[in-house]
């Protein structure tokens, strides 16, 4: 039995009331990325590979796999074949010497990454220093950082600023996936520093949408699953935002990770899942919690 | 006796311990604006006048007025002489309406005053919904609403802002006595509703000083007293950063509004005061500390 409200929709087993955030499963970059890939292992008749995995969902990137999308570290050792640019967007340097090597390439960034790259790169023309809200290592910030000046600060959190390195002039792009939190505590703690300040606010709506509802949802059940890839920023963003919510919240990639044990006593889950998560995973979460007796 | 600390000098009576900030009395744009008043009503021989007190503190106005600079409401009945512009600015419509007169004008407005206007009409010209953090009723905040568009919003905080009437590109200029703290809570509350937000942080320096020595030394006095115009937007945000440290704060305006019942079991007193607070009026107020047994 399934019942529907605007931003969740419900399924009973004979133990269970699950509740699922609608805005669940791919978000529309990753269904982009991921449909530009199967289309090219089907059509290119030569090597396609990702530099890094496609999206950070090891599922699915095992699935192109066998469909002949290889991952690789660099270019060093590649001379012909396609280039698929991954959801997160690559370094500009990187793109060049793709171009230059002859190689074809299939620019499957993230539209909203994409905006975050120009803003940056238009930032740093008008001589504005750039501070990136975002994970250093994330590849979605090192592509950023491409377009970005000498005196880029990349921080976590506010509380990781150098202020004695800040000028007075500052630019701010945030990683797509970041919480609006945690961009406005850094803009708040910037602004007495600096004369000009200006802000992109880059994270895209459905990752908005999603931290919002994901957090409604963790308010009003017992234990909440937050389904996605181990290695996905957002995903592990989402899990830190109903964690705060219902200490009762795990960290699940696919459905055998479910430990029946966890449910003693709960008669209501939340489930939530991460912008790279494919439906398939999703209904496999569904589907299991429905045969615990 | 006095001695002296890089920011605060102090003076010892027989009974207290006085503590003074040192960035007391005039700002810059307050002195400016009081010399080229009386060099006006030295130099100018018709009739020289304001629209609107010159600067927020009585006395000084008084004295002008002894000089022979008029305080009027409008330009309507006037058709020659010489408009000195206030320190705190005016709308642009009204020193039109002086030149097509044929008065002659003097522009007194504060240099940080003229800043966040031209900041307010670049963001304009630029497409950017306007947001101004000040007084509503203030003259400076008046004057800035002249060369901002149609859709601006004044706010007194962040509390005060229509959510609904948010355009998502957003620029934002204060009253350059506005706290910082306000600014940042402003910023902060309209990050998440905004795809591009322009920050001109013109909150004059002097300002941002002065608050931030006035509340160290409301933390390390018994009595703190704060010397100012009582019409005065900079002089009562002083009062009430002190008055949040030390309950004990008291607002004077001249030294006679010292009551000595105020001084019972307290040996060390702080003195601050606001931007357009003259130096003899602060001697007053130490020389009548110094007088109470």
């Amino acid at each position: 039995m399934v019942s529907e409200s605007p931003w969740k929709r419900k399924y009973y087993s004979e133990r269970f009331e699950i509740i699922e955030i609608n805005n669940a499963g791919f978000c529309f970059g990753v269904k982009r990325a991921t449909k530009l890939a199967f289309e090219a292992t089907a059509q290119k008749s030569g090597r396609v590979f990702t530099i890094g995995p496609l999206i950070h969902n090891p599922q699915v990137v095992k699935r192109l796999n066998e469909k002949g999308l290889a991952v690789i570290e660099n270019l060093d050792s590649i001379s012909r074949g396609t280039l698929l640019v991954r959801s997160h967007g690559l370094h500009p340097k990187i793109i060049d010497q793709a171009v230059t090597k002859g190689l074809e390439v299939i620019d499957a960034t993230c539209p909203f990454v994409k905006k975050a790259q120009s803003f940056a790169r238009s930032l740093k023309e008008k001589g504005y220093q750039l501070v990136i809200l975002g994970e250093k290592n994330h590849p979605e910030v090192q592509g950023i950082m491409g377009y970005s000046g000498k005196d880029t600060m990349v921080v976590g959190d506010y509380s990781e600023l150098s202020l004695y390195k800040i000028k007075k002039k500052v630019g701010i792009v945030a990683q797509t996936t970041q919480t609006y939190q945690n961009l406005s505590s850094l803009v708040s703690r910037l602004v007495p520093e600096v004369r000009e300040l200006k802000v992109y606010n880059t994270i895209c709506d459905a990752t908005l949408i999603r931290q919002k509802e994901s957090r409604l949802l963790a308010e009003e059940v017992e234990l909440m699953l937050v389904v996605g890839g181990k290695n996905s920023g957002n995903t592990n963003r989402l899990y830190k935002i109903c964690k705060q919510v219902e200490p009762k919240t795990y960290l699940i990639e696919p459905a055998d990770e479910i430990n029946p044990c966890w449910f003693s006593g709960i008669s209501r889950i939340g489930v939530t899942s991460g912008a790279s998560t494919p439906d398939w995973i999703i209904d496999g979460v569904i589907k299991r919690l429905k045969s615990i007796n």
